[in-house]
């Protein structure tokens, strides 16, 4: 469905310098839309397309007339809505045009245009692209499910439905934050001591999770199920999520309803929308499972998805605590996983959601829940780094971490390499822990 | 904080004949807000108030001066949102001056006025109340969790953590519906047969859950817990819900995170909502806890709460299904319980869901859970009434039901009644089970 095309050319410049930095997230190739701010005047919230260093105020350009429908259908600070409701192929479309006039090959007259509505990086703040209606979280690597299940319950680490039911529950839309929010450290009910009650503190295991986002485009009606070969046309795009998780509050609190308060106090994500387009060089075939593993259900099974079902995006966590900055030490990295080792696909995840006719709305986020691997480098929360808190992570600065202490900063990186193409990124997904009230 | 005043006063009658017959829902004691559109003409929904067997258009009311500053400060078809955020206060100050308004006793130009912007039932279509962002339901019926924990676990059916916790989950808001609309039977993965691998396959056993729901009219900032002394102060008011759930679903699917699949295909919401301050005759102490039983945490601990923390609301399911149509029979009652039963008041849950600093927004649905009382005769679900289908219930048509048949409508009650005080109703909740594609 997303073929590789003339816009993934690894040749193509752009006349806007910064986009041909070898080491920028946003080459011309990339073109993620988002939602901004001038930081210096009140003009409200507006549609972005981020390359380089800069951003291209769509709403500004004088050259719409490719795109001008879907600006103007729409209105308010959710203007994606629009262009989300017709993806993928009106995403694509302005997309493709972008690449045109971006292009350093582009005539002068359109240079010209476009330069004066580009904004420095440096002059804008970044928001939620869409107004979320509904966030699901999944808990699609095998890994992670592995790893968590066997801390819990040693004797059978993964439950029986695991390798049938793409697993996933509902999280909480209105705390979900973009990137460089700070984070209030939760209180919440712990009984680490089962002996005694629990007690109402702030948590003691606050953990992060490194998840991969994507959004809605284009919706279904309630009681209408989407078929696996038509799943990916209900894509928007992805993005990187940081599901914040109070460990000790989970593990009290988490049966038989499932996490609650665990989570639900602030989710971050990155503010770009990277186009299932811009993916298109970065699809690998689905998780090859054992040969003893059962295979998906059949409306689960398409020999697309199996194909083409997984996405090459490198994963990576970082943290910097207060003594790190204090002393200039740059942020460490924890981990580094991959979404191609997610054991169901996006495409899954989609069509399980809509299979009992549950309506997806343009704007809904859904996380594929932690993304780990089989090494211990590849672990994406602390959880499981540092096995429960029992083998704590060692920090350039002599200091140790089970879990994350109030100054720590958690910086989450996404990108794509591929061998023959130019490497895109997701950008980044930050967030601070601030000491509980 | 609700106390009881002149507007509770069981004989104030009104000039509107409908609001003054005993058996209504809708005397001039409860004027519930709602949200309605005529059925003749294309003017979009608006604010109503709901008086005996017509609607207040509130917004073409000619006097309009008590409370036009909220109607003038909303837009689009969510315009109860506004008022929501002045909860209660501005909500009590509406009911206040229509109590006066629609008073027998009222002089003849305000009757002239109000008599022009009445609409009867018959004429009006109504709408969710508020464009929902985010739906918790909650679990805090003892007996429900009771009922449920021994059929699944008969040796630990009441978990350790549900005296401390109340215990509650996030549902799906897109697909909210109102009273009246269809459900389409669900699909999903069902592994009655443990031998054999799970088929995807119509629901084999639908069930709805009688459950009491809630809007949150002010909200709380992210990060800023709600004190149990002023959680009642974030409410608006209550409706009827109907939480439908896919029992075979439900099993295969959700450990370890929670329903997923088997409740987020729909769930329907009475069109009204009955503010607290209707409801302040109708208060009752918290749960009496067993002197065994731990008492709340401090943060979910108040006097009064624990006075007057509870509420008196009857809640009747009724079944009819298409040969009982067909036949003529009226709709059967299958239980009545009592949300006074409930161990967790309303106060605890908002200030439960907000104490890791959850931000709760004007317009979220929170519902308690299936509201079960001790007898069989008091089981909010048919998966309690006939354990599991074990114990199918037997009908007026002479059929039986184990759990849902398609062509089977499910209609839910609720109202209020104390000796000396004016009988006050919920209205109904309907839904109509359509066969699965």
């Amino acid at each position: 469905m997303y073929e590789i095309n003339e816009t993934h050319d690894p040749n193509l410049k752009s006349w806007v310098e910064s986009a041909n930095d070898p080491d920028t997230d946003f080459p011309i190739q990339n073109l993620p839309f988002c939602n901004f701010r001038h930081r210096s005047n009140e003009s409200g919230s507006r549609i972005g397309v981020r390359i380089g260093s800069s951003v291209i105020d769509l709403e500004a350009l004088p050259v719409q007339k490719e795109f001008q429908w879907w600006l103007k259908s729409s209105s308010g600070p959710w203007k994606l809505d629009a262009l989300g409701r017709l993806a993928p192929h009106s995403p694509n479309e302005v997309r493709n045009y972008l690449v045109g006039s971006l292009n350093e090959d582009a005539d002068l007259a359109t240079k010209e245009l476009v330069e004066k509505v580009l904004v420095p990086e440096s002059e804008v703040s970044f928001h939620s692209p869409f107004e979320i209606g509904d966030y699901t979280d999944f808990y699609c690597s095998i890994y992670h499910a592995t790893n968590v299940g066997s801390m819990f319950r040693p004797d059978n680490p993964l439950l029986p439905n695991y390798k049938y039911v793409p697993i996933g529950y509902h999280g909480r839309a209105s705390s979900i934050v973009v990137s460089g929010t700070d984070i209030k450290r939760p209180h919440g009910q712990n009984r680490s001591d089962a002996e005694k009650p629990p007690v109402f503190i702030p948590s003691k295991s606050l953990d992060y999770e490194m998840e991969l986002g994507f959004f809605v485009g284009r919706g279904n009606e309630m009681g209408t199920p989407i078929d696996i070969k038509d799943a990916e046309e209900h894509l928007f795009g992805v993005c990187l999520v940081n599901d914040w998780s109070a460990r000790d509050i989970q593990a009290w609190e988490y049966q038989p309803l499932g996490p609650f308060l665990a989570k639900n106090f602030a989710t971050t994500i990155s503010p770009f929308v990277v186009t299932m387009e811009a993916l298109a060089p970065f699809r690998t075939p689905a998780f090859e499972r054992d040969p003893d593993d059962p295979q998906p259900l059949d409306y689960l099974s398409d020999d697309n998805n199996l194909k083409f079902g997984g996405l090459d995006i490198n994963l990576e966590v970082y943290i910097q605590t207060e003594k790190m900055r204090a002393e200039n030490i740059e942020p460490h990295m924890l981990s580094r996983s991959n979404t191609k080792d997610l054991y169901w696909t996006i495409g899954q995840m989609m069509t399980h959601h809509a299979s009992n006719g549950c309506n997806l709305q343009t704007g809904d986020l859904i996380a594929s829940g932690t993304v780990s691997g089989k090494e211990k480098s590849q672990r994406g929360c602390l959880l499981e780094l540092t096995w429960r808190g029992t083998e704590p992570v060692d920090l350039p600065s002599g200091e140790q971490r089970r879990f994350l202490e109030d100054g720590d900063e958690v910086i989450m990186k996404g990108y794509c390499e591929r061998e023959g193409f130019r490497r895109i990124g997701l950008g980044e997904c930050r967030g601070r822990v601030l000491p509980a009230d």
